[in-house]
């Protein structure tokens, strides 16, 4: 599939990852990017991506509109939206409305108000939309949601989830970083800080992995460094719809932490572990023993299987999983191009409704840290 | 020294704990005890102990009073209180009434009344007392304070500690089990279950380290089990006096979980690891580099040294950090009872201040969690 | 760089990893393939690959001539070679003697005679040549190795490199696996199964990391599974040339193990551990401490920090570890074919030399194992 | 039971460790000692023990001829050996010659003929004989061994036992450190270092776990300190009575390890894995998924649970594995002098016959080490 990229310019992380990403399973080609809004680095960032000048476009607008001329089979598939947050709706909306399949970065938007005019663009236009709530594409969290799913645990009682970093414990925004620049800034990140950028992921993980919503939560964000304008650390109370109790927290200040993006839930009869920076193994644990599971290793659900591509003990990572969200929609999306319909592996991916939530989850804990109430209800 | 034991007797469980940290130093030796309110039960348990009939007593005034009149050299020199938390209280008071210096279980007591009685007395009589906090007694725990308490992490910012069990996943209490069923019952457990149990470990562990004091908290307390009486599971926000957030879990009905008592702090500089169940290996993160320290390895703080009795890869465990307590306690009375000075190493124990804050924990995460206050004060 | 393929169709393994590595960085596209010695199947697997007809080849002899005929700029600008190791030699040698640069899985070849004339080759014609020894991709790995090289354990003492696996605990040839039937087949694996598989990777990293050279060793190979021809474990005593003395074993029928090459160097004042398993973090001891270098964090060697794509925590793997053979051969390829000088780190990738070394490992282990002498000589 | 103690006085290091070890469990008391060959140092070490000052003796020969002449009740019931190695011999002889049950520590003496004189006199008096092998004290090696008889691994193919430290990096012997004179010192530790300090414990918990014999071996020991006279490292290849093949290697120039023995052992149908620093977890592997098992948790085997204290998760260590050993001793003693016969599981500990094959041990590894033939005998 023929892939159009919205940001990503040079000195950019994220839009590299969706790159490489894409890239690793052979079934996507960059052909064309509006790697920024300024024109001269837009063509610039095309050049070192080997694009010919003419698909490195000065605008998301430009090369919407240039690439629909081009004949089916030349101009682009998709769109793949990778600018800070505040940028994700403009090219999404029009992306939709001229006919392209959408890839966005998360959070989904700035806000929920756009978050929810994208969902009703999606399901108007009836095209893919995929979310990268990239963590939700290792195997062996698709294997924890079939555990928890298949009854392994009994019924959910607590869930833990844990998002701590360190890389912002000081005022880096202050030292020129693009990265932390953007992020600590309200008017490109949004409400929040920490928890729009990973506190979204966690939570993400906690209802893709149990199946459960959060109802309501009690949350105390703070901004620890001085001078920070948002959120540089959260913690949160939750309460789930089946009547489950949880935590979450997530923390840029957490000195020392790399990405340790980890979570364990406990039902009746069992609890399961698994942890972002050893992804491969997934623990499952009862009052009677403790059994490991592994990527490539025994019988794992078919989603779990269809997200590795090499034996056991040959590492998967990040990018691995990052690019599970590109392989499935691209299969999707060929099918459904030629008319075929996908297979529920092909759609095993995040979408709208993961991206309105987090929208939803990142309004009510800014709203609950502010306020006396215990419970603040989650609404989505 | 010579050690009176109330409490202990077959089938009890911390009764054997208590005596094997006592021996294992060879500093102190049991002489006599009232190890069941069942005079009969008393007998046969001191008779298993290699005890002579005339020193195992039918209960814990007889014991106090018959012990006061043999000469000094031959009578015990302090009390091991051991039984449930209800019968914390009589026996403490009595054998500080009279002369003796105590060991007690902790919590300290039924109620924070009571607590701060003991704690009065403690002070009139300026006799020694312990509470075996007994995981403050591990070297990794004291090499953790030292460092914190030298600026090696900064300013602390954020505390997570965490105490997941998962033995009482089950009505365990419906099924004769003597442990399960003083713990869950609140005439003999006091106003918590799991958090009286193990989440005061928690508090005194976080406090401990960090030298900090909690200030206000916001808990979520549940009793998932039907038919349970107590809390088995509690999600704490905290606040701590000098600004710093944190997040206590206490759960016994995390399945899978053994005893997973473990803590993360985070400073401005650096942050610190540890883990209950592998107690010799503290981690060290800062943002540039980790690393891993180890009982018996490079230069550790005074109060490590003295906690460890073989070389590093050696592993001792949790009876030995039990008995740090207790060799540390002998040391001090054995010197105080001489007449000499007891070495600040020596005086390295938990204590009944300790003691009335952990009675103050119980009573305030009980209140905030029946409170739809969003931040509920820790009074102690 | 435009990439062709020799080996590598349907049902192939490691053909895949070679793609799936030389795509992941956007530096390679693979433009034609003799994907199998059957033409019908090559053509079927380069239609897989979305390759036009005309490109897949029935015949590495008819690609390497009729992609000559191709001009500059469309026709592949390399050979990469992912054949079973009988038929490594014949491709490499004709690539090479008609202007190709090379990338070959490792082994070399399939005797040390091959291997030798491929060597002289590549000096005769001056062309780039990688051999696939993927494990010293990663970037912990040249983190090792340099920090060796600096003197961070003074004199190297000891070495201990491992490779156990354990899938052909049972006689999986017998049972229609494409991946063992040739591995364990001498007509096409060669002198040796286990130790030509995965021993050469051992021995590959043991001199790649310590930059010492194996002068004699005593081995004892054995096939334990009824049936197979070829050894399927083998553990070796080294002497390395400054005085060094080590063990490499390696086995396939280490029951439970995933693909665990490991390896630990100790010298006269420190040790350094890494595992294949977890390949982001090192481990630096010394009797003072332990400290843990993870990629990503802190200062590391250039060629370290070259070989990781994005931030600490987020994990890179197997394939990027692969890929940066890749990508560093396209990048010196590239300059090359410019007429520019490759970089240092440019050509930081195993090339023929470290070929020929592992063909004369496995000889000297054969030949060993079959000898009552307790020390043979390692010449390559 | 009564212990009477030869060597461990001031300065030794496995003299507490005994001493800890067997007041552990409240069924051994320290009457007696010849602490030292010096009596001034002896009577002060025994004063240190608040032993009174007749039962510190000035030499063993004056112990065991006075304690003689007590009454049952008074004297001591056995004699504890925790002298250097060349000091083991002259003791135990004159102990099972006056009739007292002997707990030596290892290697059981100072030349194989000594060791088989003991072998000798023990099963001509008919004395319980404990040796201090204590890692095989630890519940989980002794799951391990009941995993394997009972058949859960299938035939044992591969065993790699480890057991690296470091301190003896330097010429530490030069420093005045009595711990490493000793040990190196020919004439104190007999024909060998590393190997005979260490390397039998790794020799003794193969056997003890596979229930397998060594038959031959190849061993290539070193001194790499210069100045050393005994080998301070050693690689060994291993041949066992049933086929299966092995590694042995124990060191003590392993810079940055501390106590590092742990253990491999691979069977047709499966893999267990123990490490001594991590005593309470066994791993079980197999092709199709891993299982931990640890202390106290599920089903393990009877002497497993008879070696734990306390329940999961409050780890146990290395003072409680060797106080097993003392344990079951004492029991055993007990029941023999009181005409009773014991159980199984109290003479599950180490006798003399595991003390001559260590002695073997050492003799073959030495021999095999200077000689140029490849395997040689392993014969006790």
């Amino acid at each position: 599939m023929r892939m159009g990229m919205v940001g990503g310019g040079r000195g950019a992380f994220i839009g590299g990852v969706h790159r490489m990403a894409a890239a690793i399973d052979g079934e996507i080609e960059l052909v064309c990017g509006a790697f920024s809004s300024d024109p001269e680095r837009s063509k610039a960032s095309g050049a070192d991506l080997y694009l010919p000048p003419e698909r490195s476009y000065g605008s998301f607008e430009e090369m919407i509109l240039a690439e629909k001329q081009l004949p089916i089979g030349e101009r682009m598939d998709f769109v793949s939206i990778v600018t800070p947050n505040h940028m994700h709706f403009p090219p999404a909306k029009m992306a939709l409305e001229n006919g392209f399949a959408v890839v966005c970065d998360k959070p989904l938007a700035f806000t929920l108000a756009e978050a929810k005019e994208i969902e009703a663009l999606v399901h108007k236009t009836g095209l893919l939309f995929a979310l990268t709530h990239n963590y939700t594409g290792y195997p062996m969290v698709k294997q924890a949601r079939h555990m928890v799913h298949t009854g392994a645990l009994g019924k959910v009682r607590k869930i833990v989830v844990e998002y701590p970093q360190g890389w912002l414990s000081t005022l880096v925004e202050s030292t020129g970083s693009k990265q932390a620049s953007w992020r600590t800034d309200p008017s490109k990140s949004g409400a929040a800080g920490a928890m729009g950028d990973i506190g979204t992921h966690a939570e993400n993980l906690a209802e893709y992995i149990s199946g459960l919503h959060i109802t309501e939560l009690c949350a105390d964000l703070t901004a620890f460094v001085e001078g920070r304008l948002l959120d540089d650390d959260g913690n949160v109370l939750l309460h789930f719809d089946n009547g489950a109790k949880g935590i979450l927290h997530a923390s840029q200040i957490s000195n020392g932490e790399e990405n340790g993006l980890n979570i364990r839930i406990y039902g009746e009869t069992g609890g399961l572990e698994w942890h972002q920076m050893e992804p491969n193994t997934l623990i499952h644990k009862t009052n009677s023993g403790v059994q490991i599971l592994r990527t490539g290793v025994g019988a794992l659900c078919d989603e779990a299987l269809a997200a590795a591509r090499i034996p056991a003990g040959h590492p998967e990572g990040y990018l691995e999983a990052f690019g599970n969200i590109y392989k499935n929609f691209a299969r999707a999306l060929r099918k459904t191009l030629n008319g075929e319909t996908p297979s529920a592996i092909d759609l095993d991916f995040p979408g709208v409704a993961d991206g309105v939530r987090g929208m939803a989850f990142i309004e009510s804990v800014v709203a609950s840290s502010k306020s006396d109430q215990k419970w603040y209800p989650f609404v989505s």
